[in-house]
């Protein structure tokens, strides 16, 4: 029986990672769940996001994954360590491989970074940042327009430059960073208009790009990389508004999902 | 007493990888042995490159290293897998962070890979790529004018210009590639050289970047990363001529190396 790589996520948001996996590992399968019904974790205590996260992970234990993958940016910052001590199986969240991948790129160590302000305020990515280098500067700017807007599909036209253009507008003043990280997993889809307000000299990190870069490596780290021939089954659950989930998933992929299912936790 | 990642290498190429393991985890200690005596390796047999290899490994485990890069792809290509299945350490090799690198960035799927004649006619980036995905085209070239001449210090002007426009010509002629993966530890040098000639659109992947970038990844993922306070003392072994060693060093290197020692081994 062939094991699935399971991916959480509060929402829809998650579903930039899960393209990136399925583009970067096109033999794997996914089982995706997303927490509908309860997002966003942003505004909620870290008691209630460890909740969740855990019955959204006891749910995909029993379907037997090989390696987990947190696809949002709170749920990673408060409940990566435990569920990387607790599970037998590897846990790959989304912010430390947004954070070595600008390591890498930096010329200068100074680094940006943009999210929910939820994720800015936990300053997870400087945590993880400097579990590296202490000596790297971080910019975090909080840019929660950005959310709302994706969701509604403004990923285009003048609305979406003046709103791109606004929030980022603290980030390029007198701050000499040359790396921004997208912190948020809905921001990929709106990465044209930040790196067009941002110039091209700065360049931009896509934390679902390299978390499953990542993911690729630890497969074939722990020998879980699927051998067969067999084309993957994907399968997506939501806690929440099937109709929603479906709408946002046939604008973010280039193809509608197969296989969309609801799914009861409490 | 603090551990210190192991990077070996046929000679000195292996120390671009050196560099950025140094630039990109500027906390921890490396040991560096380069088996300047007997290289290249390119064009030995395999019995031989197995020997060699694990004669430095041998040397560096009593030296209590925590990981083991293996930063010449000749050696990765030969070894890799065996060292990982005999030490009780992590092994990283130069070719497979390349590979998942270019899967990263490719948007077609059509990739190129340039290298010394026996990393190209062994096939090793071809297995890796197509370890992830079978539907990668992979399009190798084999240029065996770089290595003497980064060795001989040619990274400006005419002739090195002129070197690599007709070591890539085969390169540029109708294969559609959008990524090409320097897949030799001396090619970064010459990076610009290369980059101008494929034209900006094509994405340049160098192996020793990537490979730090995963380094980075599995000293966290296995709980190794240093998080003391003291600063690194790097210390690198020659196994041939230390001025040669010590003058390619000074030239790639931003500072001089700070301790430099030969070491027999047989």
């Amino acid at each position: 029986m062939r094991q699935a790589i399971g991916v959480i996520d509060s929402g829809v948001g998650g579903l930039t990672v899960a393209r990136e996996l399925m583009r970067q590992l096109p033999n794997e399968q996914l089982i995706y769940l997303g927490d509908t019904k309860r997002c966003p974790y942003g505004p909620r205590s870290k008691e209630e996001v460890v909740a969740f996260t855990w019955q959204m992970v006891n749910h995909l234990l029993e379907k037997n994954i090989k390696l987990l993958v947190v696809a949002c940016n709170t749920a990673t910052a408060f409940t990566l360590e435990q569920l990387q001590q607790q599970l037998d199986i590897p846990v790959i969240g989304v912010i430390q491989p947004g954070a070595r991948a600008a390591i890498k790129v930096s010329k200068n160590k100074r680094i940006g970074v943009i999210g929910t302000e939820g994720t800015i305020s936990s300053e997870a990515y400087t945590k993880a940042l400097h579990y590296i280098d202490k000596s790297i500067v971080v910019k975090g700017l909080a840019c929660p327009a950005f959310v709302p807007m994706v969701e509604d599909g403004i990923l285009e036209g003048e609305v979406a430059e003046e709103t791109v253009k606004n929030s980022l507008h603290p980030l390029k003043v007198n701050n000499g960073i040359d790396t921004l990280i997208l912190g948020c997993t809905h921001y990929p889809l709106i990465r044209h208009l930040i790196q067009k307000e941002m110039g091209l000299n700065i360049q931009v990190i896509c934390s679902g790009e390299e978390t499953a870069r990542e993911v690729s490596l630890i497969l074939a780290y722990q020998d879980l990389t699927y051998q067969g021939e067999e084309k993957p089954n994907h399968e997506f659950y939501s806690t929440g508004d099937l109709d929603k989930f479906e709408r946002v998933a046939n604008v973010w992929f280039e193809e509608p999902i197969q296989y969309l299912k609801p799914v009861i936790i409490d």
